[in-house]
């Protein structure tokens, strides 16, 4: 069949109809033989029970960590109704970027920026928010960097009527004015972190008077103001095992996609940062992989400035800087580390989901690194072929998409080449300006900054 | 049949196929039995011929701008190509907005934002942006206010390889800095206007050496600019009737999803400016009225404080405050008015599209005023209802809808209400912030202020 007959079949953007939509998320951990090592207790370093976590977490979202056998968890109607406000997600074929890289391959996309949150991280907030409404609580805390979690929650919670009190890093607070706005737009009470409404926050203040903040200590201070203000409880991101089931609604709609299409990927690329949306997109066809039912390249994209996957141990460590959340056997740079001011905020985090940690030390999925550089000439390109600015995070993936369809018209190979657009790039103007400025550099941390991280993993006897 | 049964029928959000997407465009001004009147020229005020206009505009949109009678206008591949890009624009269901409403009302919306341009702008951009390209032209010319356009003309631009010089009123190249990189990442040359780049802009610096610029001013920049250029031409946004043409895609493509789930609306609303949205969700609509097929109540939404339809003057007036332009019979509160600096920068324009200036005058349409806190009432109560934050433009139209909505409830009446959603509010968090904080003002011009402007308006004898 030609080019020219294909595109007649296979339309631009395939939207699967509401009605089959998926009606169940997907537990990629049910399908593991080695299931991804328990949470331990920052304290006794023993594996964290229920109970344990009540405290912290919401009941219902405990369980969903904690089950790692039930392979499809039903998505209640409140959230399916919700999804259906801004999914299903539209899975793009990138017939004009095939056009101007002159390749054979087939690129598709699924783009999870179509909403107000600009990406992928509104489909565990809404799940969150619901099972936090569900248990009767009055609000949620979270943290948030760059804003984009932030502003998920705020929707959701918005939209539940629930209380949402975000802590996000003060530098980010101040730089972007916007993102907290959106926020403030949604009703959530926005506090720059560190702050003087938490004991932690009044510590740091005292000891580093003119600080920024961190991530690491706006956890901390989310964590200890739900405990504070009573009936509320902390909720996270990315990292946990409950965000990467509520994300693979992502893989699920893409695999519905293209079945209906008969389109079988070879190669599947996301970006990585804590890994919820690599994760979520990948999960469908990794438990195809893991029965032995097909076979697929995995390619994880991280910055070269944040290596937790390529140059990362195999370890337990914190998952927060303050040392007070439980620890997760992951791919770590050590929670010590320090990444470099990278403009891809929702990729520096030091660690990696536990479940893709697992998967990637069995050799189940690849990973490779690239140069921010590197990530807004394919950013740039893309959004000029292809009309959507992709947020700096989504561009990894872009980058590594590009690359492999380059190999392909060398070659010659038809491949199909799947990847996440997470995001849009709205927010991220500054950094889209210092590199139309030319004034963008590059960092690569040193064998001697990633030993700092190292020093600081906490020795585990289990 | 209950409102749960109809919620099974009717999806969220309906797409129609990329097969059914229309292929010509809807030329209004064919049903019409009283044609809008022609453009004339500004130094003889004499209707402007085709050749009159070839200095300025390009070959084939002047044969589109004086076209009356061509019901249907062919879409070429390469733009339908680019449309199947970010199109069909999704109809909305406003299935949660009506539930908190609680209003026996059927809600639906036409959203333009899922772009990077964030607009329904974009529509006519290709299609100006097409023709010059295909007269061999190296680039085009134009100007921005509050910068949706300019966005549009440079993505469209971008595509097709072509230079686009876009000069933006210096006030909004200031305050809005991530409006024009995203320009820039497009590769659009900005230039804050007034500039040193031209005549006319030399003699403002000199006059008023801190002006902040107007719109009028960058329109006259951009026209000079394009002939000093030599091949180049200048494009328009709006208020043209080329652009009401393009932008006939919107309601095209509604009342084919309408059409295919058998809805017919009873009050359709759109919020006007240059007319350019109006124009086109109408189109098809007002087409069907006009031949007497169908009956529909349309309503026009303008801010109290540019009302051109409801408190402006019939007659013929200049486009642009500059006087280079051609004139057009139209509402218009005359090139002279300065509107107050409301924050819908859209719908900051003394004139009115003529050929809805005409509608209007005959009655074939309403128009409606409101103010605007009123204004950003509705669009963060939409925000977090719809999940979609709403440009300011497009809130006046959903300010109304509510009201309608909100009667409906009062009357029991299950009308079917359409109103287009013209775009998002990304980049509008100034405006938001004011509105958040409780420091939003209203501005209505008195009786006095208008007559500056009508004072103005040309005596023109035809």
């Amino acid at each position: 069949m030609s080019a020219q007959d294909m595109k007649k079949e296979i339309p631009y953007k395939i939207y699967i109809s509401e009605n089959d939509m998926p009606k169940a998320w997907y537990n990629l951990r049910a399908d593991m033989k080695n299931k991804p090592a328990p949470l331990l207790n920052p304290e006794t370093l023993q594996p964290m029970t229920y109970d344990d976590l009540r405290p912290v977490f919401c009941d219902e979202l405990i369980k969903q960590e904690l089950d790692d056998t039930t392979p499809y968890i039903e998505i209640p109607d409140e959230i399916r109704s919700f999804y259906k406000m801004y999914r299903p997600a539209p899975l793009v074929r990138a017939y004009c970027l095939e056009e101007k890289l002159q390749t054979p391959a087939k690129i598709y996309y699924k783009f999870e920026g179509n909403n107000t949150s600009g990406s992928h991280k509104l489909n565990s907030a809404i799940a969150q928010a619901y099972y936090a409404k569900k248990q009767g609580l009055d609000g949620v805390t979270t943290e948030t960097g760059a804003g984009q979690w932030g502003t998920a929650l705020s929707m959701a919670c918005a939209y539940l009527g629930l209380d949402c009190r975000v802590y996000m890093v003060k530098v980010s607070y101040e730089q972007k004015p916007f993102r907290r706005e959106v926020m403030r737009t949604y009703g959530a009470q926005v506090t720059p972190s560190p702050s003087e409404t938490t004991e932690v926050g009044r510590a740091i203040l005292a000891k580093h008077p003119g600080t920024g903040g961190s991530l690491g200590c706006a956890i901390s201070e989310a964590v200890e103001a739900a405990g504070n203000l009573g009936n509320y409880r902390y909720v996270l991101g990315s990292v946990l095992n409950q965000v990467m089931l509520h994300q693979s609604i992502i893989g699920l709609e893409t695999k519905i996609a293209m079945d209906q299409y008969g389109i079988k990927p070879d190669i599947i690329i996301g970006c990585a940062g804590g890994g919820s949306n690599l994760g979520g997109l990948i999960a469908p066809f990794m438990g195809e992989k893991l029965r032995g039912e097909a076979d697929y390249r995995f390619i994880a994209v991280e910055p070269a400035s944040c290596p937790s996957f390529t140059r990362g141990k195999f370890a337990y460590d914190y998952c927060d800087t303050g040392m007070i959340c439980p620890l997760a056997k992951m791919h770590t740079l050590g929670s010590g580390f320090i990444p470099a001011p990278n403009h891809s905020g929702g990729l520096r985090y030091h660690g990696m989901n536990p479940i893709l940690s697992q998967l990637y030390h069995e050799g189940y999925m690849e990973a490779t690194t690239v140069k921010q550089t590197e990530v807004f000439e394919a950013a740039e390109y893309f959004a000029r072929v292809e009309g959507i600015l992709p947020a700096p995070e989504s561009s990894h993936a872009i980058r590594v998409a590009m690359d492999e369809a380059i190999k392909c018209r060398e070659t010659g190979e038809e491949k199909t080449i799947l990847f996440g657009l997470t995001g849009t790039g709205y927010f991220d103007m500054v950094a889209y300006e210092k590199f139309n400025n030319g004034a963008m550099t590059d960092y690569i941390p040193g064998d001697e900054d990633l030993a700092v991280g190292f020093a600081g993993l906490p020795e585990v006897n289990l």
